[in-house]
């Protein structure tokens, strides 16, 4: 059973900046540019293959453990970023998730991801 | 004391999307794309901010709510994700924090954060 | 023939600061931030379409308009940005199409866009 | 006077594109994931400055390069997004900039940059 242990990695995250004296770059602001510098290169992996290939990437494939470094990379920076403005990880995505079952509910959401009614 | 259960939350997820039929939409590749996106939204609200503003972004603060759903956004779609490539959320950031350990050692990382020494 | 007058709409977004005081909000490192929001937008028109529906977008097409908004807006930034830290854009364009055709000779480069070798 | 030659530049990269066999590569979506991905990379070198220091990156500066470098990136890849969804560049440009000056009026903006009253 794999939980992520919130408490214990947020505080092992603080000392590590700690002692780093890191904690001066680890504004809000700063950690939500790291992170999205890191998603983008997770995005980078992805960004000439189809779909289809990208659905090959599982455990066994040369992209893979490049794809589990670069998840690690935001998780770490989210982790960082929810203990620097005291955020609830677990309660904010259990609230997430009940909100979106709400906003789109399956008989109407089927099948259609455009959210925006772009198309 | 705060735990991510990732495989209940990723279940959830999987329910989600099935009941929607949107497993078709959630190809890795959509799914980095869709965490950029929300990775960028979450920075939106510190861009005119700066760094001691953003610091003030704590439980109270009007913003703060907001900060909490974009948080949530990334997270979902991390879960998601590494789901659909099948990593280990949990082992994957212990590894990487081992790294990041052995990668900047204290005493020469100490006050430095341009990790590719470009200043 | 469509040509971008860099100066010259270098000099509008300039007096369209100025007469905002927003001058105080455009530092490099803002700028850098929503072009990266700006950049999230657009791709957030293309996240669930797979490439062969997204080569359909073209004049049109119900979703160009909205595309050719958000290239607007990273266009926007980006002339924004090269102003505050003094890039020519176009010197700086040339300079790394030129680095480009050194560094992916044709014959080596034809048919693999995995520029890293990861595959 | 500094002027982006649209037209030549994106033949040159349609032509650069096609010696290499990158066509197929080069659908606007994958494009759109280009240019977050080397947005990422410039935001990158500002992630850990602060305002004032990013408003030193002027030229001369050991960083200012480095910026040259990756805001050609992002312009390269977003005139080849314009060409192949059929964008014209400045006239979009244009018309942004006037959409901007009525939805922004500068007795109202005046010193307020959070365009959606978070604050």
């Amino acid at each position: 059973m794999s939980k992520l242990d919130v408490d214990a990695l947020q505080a092992a995250l603080r000392r590590f900046a700690d002692a780093r004296d890191w904690e001066q770059f680890h504004a809000p602001k700063n950690l939500a540019c790291a992170l999205s510098v890191e998603a983008a290169e997770l995005l980078e992996i992805f960004q000439w293959l189809d779909e289809a290939q990208s659905r090959g990437i599982r455990p066994g494939h040369p992209l893979h453990e490049c794809v589990a470094e670069e998840i690690a990379d935001v998780q770490i920076y989210l982790l960082r970023l929810a203990d620097q403005v005291g955020v609830d990880l677990d309660a904010a995505v259990r609230r997430k998730i009940a909100r979106n079952e709400e906003k789109y509910p399956p008989e109407k959401a089927r099948g259609n991801a455009t959210k925006y009614d772009r198309l």
